[in-house]
């Protein structure tokens, strides 16, 4: 059994005590939050304790998953879990990651702990697609996209304008560009090229709906490089229609094979010479439930993590350092039989 | 510089040059063929030398591929190299791998070398994609399917038959059961269900074809439990448009997160209680050169096993076994910066 303790529970941390729930190698310990304990009710009875309380839990938990935000609550987190716990989080602030890797392998060398930062699915699976993509086909080019889903990020700055109740942003990807793509088309998208936006915002009683969709429209970085769509409705067609949290995308990796005898040696005149082929890698995902299914990775991660550690192989890892056959409860040779 | 050797030199041994030249931290030191070598003309003017001298090669060759075919070649090959030579071989009878994978690891083992065996993508990529699916879904339904692609092995089977000239068969997944996979439709595919095989058979002048046709759709295992057309063409049609060795399949992995929560304490009662979601892993391939790409996966597995062998991890190997980062040239800071 691998004793988990959940920290942070939000959508994500709920969506990680389902999957363990779904996984019979699992048990949970708890879960820690900064909320008041009392006033917490988990889906499956798990208890509750206060966040502050967890390195009480230091022998009783083999593996913590930090289910905090990547902006503010994971850079100072998980390097100080990570000097306790075996560690695994979902850090997904791309350029930074470099950073929070040097913080956590520090705190997780000096307490002889293994952590693993930034797993889910992007960065996470869609990460590993990148990398084997990559690796098998070295000349060639990758492009990943995102949705159709919702972006929490996005939806939280329409519902910061004033005026506004509620919002669902969706990022679309555009079909021709994921056409082109996967044709190997050898070039850079732009940001407006490969995805839209589909903004369903719930106005307060009144307000100026031309001033709040200029407002989202002209918002940079956000929505300015977009095509955005922006449709009002009620609070009961959002909760109606929008309450889930849908999410996917795909990525693609196109290269060449073969060919190239010219370069090497002059040898252009054979009749043998290969032509050039093309080979296409794709790796995509449909999901209900991106907080379930974000959670479900990161138990499959934890398990490694267990492992890792279990081996003395102490220290920050990502999804790059992690053997696939440890993220599988299967024995070497029940994998060998069923899955090679 | 990463020093590999090719063992065999048909197709697939073709397809590890092209891609070890695809390569800029490989360099290959020759070709070993159980032909007379002085007939052998490699694509990129690699040195060909005879099988029997690769020993001779022991201090030269970081990494030996091992191109021989599953039937007989490599049950002998691989655990015979393995002794002297970290190789990497592409054994793709599935019901022997574990045998095959025995005798392997305890030549490496004896040798202080690194195996790979099985690499390749079904086995290997496919494998990869099968274990990721059930580790992050416990609670789903897997399916693969192949096509469209020529099949080797049917092939042959046909060419065999009296009559016939030349042959080749194409593999074709039947869409509407990829549609039913997709849609996470629980239940076992028939073989008849899943794929249709298509072949284009060069008769023999005054060959009876009425026969010919018979004795292909009657043939066990091979064509007698799918639907199997049969197209009789010209040599010279056989040339023009069925001289390539394209291939691919997909994939798929639906499961289900969240829900049960009835089993998981009668908190049935509950008004959070979440509904059950679908999620859907999906990995594909797409080859216009079906040895090309299989010898490009086997570099890439070549340089894992270079790194694997150089940290002292012996014995024999499985996709399973490979950290990702491995396949990659690139740095740690890289990874993590470009790829993550």
């Amino acid at each position: 059994m691998i004793r988990i303790g959940i920290y942070g529970y939000g959508n994500l941390g709920k969506g990680v005590e389902l999957a363990a729930a779904q996984n019979s190698d699992f048990s949970l310990v708890g879960v820690f939050t900064r909320r008041n304990p009392e006033k917490v009710q988990t889906l499956t009875g798990a208890p509750v304790y206060r966040a502050e309380r967890v390195t009480e839990f230091a022998d009783e938990i083999d593996v913590l998953v930090i289910c905090g935000g990547s902006a503010t609550d994971l850079p100072e987190m998980t390097p100080a879990l990570a000097q306790t716990f075996n560690v695994v989080d979902s850090f997904d602030h791309h350029a930074k990651i470099p950073e929070h890797f040097l913080r956590v392998n520090e705190a997780a060398m000096a307490g002889g702990c293994t952590a693993l930062i930034s797993g889910g699915w992007d960065p996470g699976l869609f990460s590993l697609a990148r990398l084997y993509g990559e690796a098998v086909l070295p000349d060639g080019v990758s492009d990943t996209f995102w949705g159709r889903g919702v972006s929490q990020g996005h939806s939280d700055a329409i519902r910061r304008i004033p005026g506004v109740i509620d919002a669902r942003q969706y990022t679309v990807p555009v079909a021709s560009a994921l056409e082109s793509a996967r044709e190997g088309e050898k070039r850079a998208f732009s940001a407006r090229e490969k995805h839209t936006r589909e903004c369903f915002v719930v106005p307060a009683e009144g307000a100026d709906l031309a001033q709040i969709e200029r407002e989202i429209k002209e918002m940079p970085d956000y929505f300015k490089e977009y095509d955005t769509t922006v449709s009002f409705i009620t609070l009961e067609e959002l909760r109606e229609k929008h309450s889930g949290l849908p999410h996917g995308g795909t990525v693609i990796r196109t290269g060449e094979t073969g060919g190239r005898i010219k370069e090497l040696g002059g040898a252009t005149e054979r009749t043998d010479r290969p032509r050039t082929n093309r080979e296409r890698i794709e790796f995509s995902l449909k999901l209900e439930s991106n907080p379930e299914f974000t959670g479900s990775v990161l138990v499959a991660l934890a398990r490694a993590v267990y492992k890792m550690s279990a081996r003395g192989d102490f220290g920050c890892k990502t999804v790059f350092d992690v053997a696939p056959a440890d993220l599988s409860p299967k024995s070497r040779e029940e994998l060998l039989k069923a899955l090679l």
